[in-house]
């Protein structure tokens, strides 16, 4: 893997405002030696941002290659902010946090997580971790390409399919109404979409909407 | 998750032939490990079977709900005989190697493994892994289904399609011909496809193929 990956650290501040609060000093210390790891082996840490309001903007100006959420109690309101932040261009991202809820964990794998890494970690597992979750992140994605090519292949066949039936009732129709060939009758609707600046299948939609009131 | 998931560990023999062979026994000690920590994680372990040419039938004698792949240096083999036994079936794969290379761990990803674990394992870990990895698996096949139905959606319309332009172009080869008028060409036409068991697009391409013959 390239070691020079932009990555992204989301996570809360490392400030505990609250010298009694044990879980945000436990907390504030995974964080600091996540971060210490990933400098360590040699990563480019271009930024840590709480999960607020500003996080997609932030996101945007970035560009991170990877997307790490650093989270515990507030797991899911970070992840989630972290979805909202890469819908429109989908990153890796790869979640650590204490919280192994079995649901959680299926959330945020159907949100797009890459890997979800519940419970410790030590400085040298780092590496591995983001290799496979860029390998994931990329099968995945590779499988959500085909999917919305093939989406929209079946969507124009099911369009092209829909106007070629249309098409074929209306020039029926103008074929039995005024007694003409089926090359006549195309061409006369043909003609009509040509003038009123319409497809033809609109021409064609249009004859069959009104037909009754033009017996 | 259920805890009486069935699981078969495909691993080497724990019998290290050679004494001195350090490797083996690093690996023998860190597969006893595994399968203790799943033992003591009170999954149901049915099997642990050795990567040869048997596999196949015995996972599917097995039916195991996740299959976790135990391997060193081993590790492309062991797995290309796993992916082969659930070629049929899809099943969770968790993969447990030392092999941190990254172009294994692209294969392994795009061969249909859901947790690529490199490195160290404490117990402890074993579980939240493999709630990970079947959630992934699940995605995935979901995904997997989906695409599928989309290109057999695709298919079936472009087959649709396909059938409908030959049946329009003999239907409108035989109103020229035989001055008949649409209705009746397709009338001709479809007496044919009955009378000769054949489906009405098939008699359309018979009629295009040899139409230059019959002139």
């Amino acid at each position: 893997m390239n070691p020079s990956l932009r990555i992204v650290v989301v996570a809360p501040d490392l400030d505990v405002a609250n010298p009694e609060d044990e879980q945000a000093i436990r907390q504030a210390e995974r964080s600091r030696n996540l971060r210490i790891g990933l400098l360590e082996n040699g990563f480019n840490l271009v930024a840590t941002l709480p999960a607020d309001v500003f996080l997609t903007e932030r996101i945007a100006q970035l560009q991170p290659d990877l997307i790490i959420v650093d989270a515990e109690s507030d797991a899911r309101d970070s992840l989630e902010h972290v979805v909202m932040a890469t819908r429109e261009e989908r990153r890796p991202i790869v979640m650590f946090t204490n919280d192994d809820d079995t649901g959680h964990v299926k959330d945020a794998v159907a949100a797009g997580v890459s890997a979800y890494i519940v419970a410790g970690l030590s400085p040298e597992r780092i590496r591995p971790i983001l290799d496979v979750a860029l390998a994931r992140f990329q099968h995945e994605q590779a499988l959500l390409q085909t999917l919305a090519s093939t989406q929209s292949e079946r969507d124009e066949l099911s369009a092209e399919l829909k106007d070629r039936k249309v098409i074929d009732r209306a020039k029926g129709l103008l074929m039995q109404r005024q007694g003409l060939s089926e090359e006549d009758a195309f061409k006369k609707m043909r003609k009509t979409a040509m003038d009123k600046g319409l497809k033809l299948a609109d021409v064609a939609q249009r004859m069959l909407d009104v037909a009754d009131l033009l017996a």
